[in-house]
């Protein structure tokens, strides 16, 4: 069991069922998509489907150049000095292809993107500030 | 004046504060972040900025590669035949350093990114399915 996430954000993780997924596309231009995630907690992994999801740019961008960024974040803490309200969670990582079955979802395409988090940065989701670390 | 969006989703784009912003590192990773935005309706750009924004790496990454997506979405319409219930736009363009006076929000830095449009995709604005177009 490799521990990339703590329980306060596997929990943040858990309770927000949608994400949005940056790819880059074959001419170098980042794409930017929501996307419906579920993460492994055993292995701190990040599956992400869809229907029709190999024909969609997002598969098509990280089966070319597997390396993706995933944000998880919302409004929903007291303000700070800046009157900023968020928190969430910013993954930066490779892409590889994987099979689901079951799929992610009833409707979903079997085939996934599954994320391998390289760097980790979490905002006010344990006490307020920024927690950032890598992921190996 | 320059029409980029409909009434519906300029709309859609002011009722909805948070977006999602993706820039390109150094390195070639993408980065993905939430920030505070506002769209001029007259030219169709987009506005971003922050506090300690020039020294965010979203900012630095789009000074030295223009190439953006941004996107605003969420949950809010009736399920499809996918049981989705998302609706959102999302937006590739060009990056460019703008001076504003005053700034965005108290406490943000003057120095703020604004996006011009290059590929607009909405989705379930103005009813269901994909508005996908140019932004020339």
């Amino acid at each position: 069991m490799i521990i990339l996430f703590t329980d306060a954000e596997l929990r943040y993780l858990a309770e927000h069922p949608l994400g949005r997924l940056a790819t880059i596309d074959p001419d170098g231009n980042p794409q930017l998509t929501p996307v419906t995630f579920r993460v492994n907690p055993d292995s701190g992994t990040i599956d992400i489907g869809g229907p029709v999801f190999t024909r969609s740019r997002k598969f098509r961008n990280a089966k070319a150049n597997p390396r993706v960024a995933f944000v998880v974040d919302g409004h929903s803490v007291a303000p700070n000095e800046y009157g900023q309200t968020g928190q969430g969670i910013e993954i930066r990582g490779r892409a590889e292809i994987v099979t689901l079955d079951p799929p992610l979802m009833a409707f979903f395409d079997a085939e996934s993107l599954r994320i391998r988090p390289r760097r980790i940065v979490a905002w006010n989701i344990e006490g307020a500030g920024y927690n950032a670390r890598d992921a190996t």
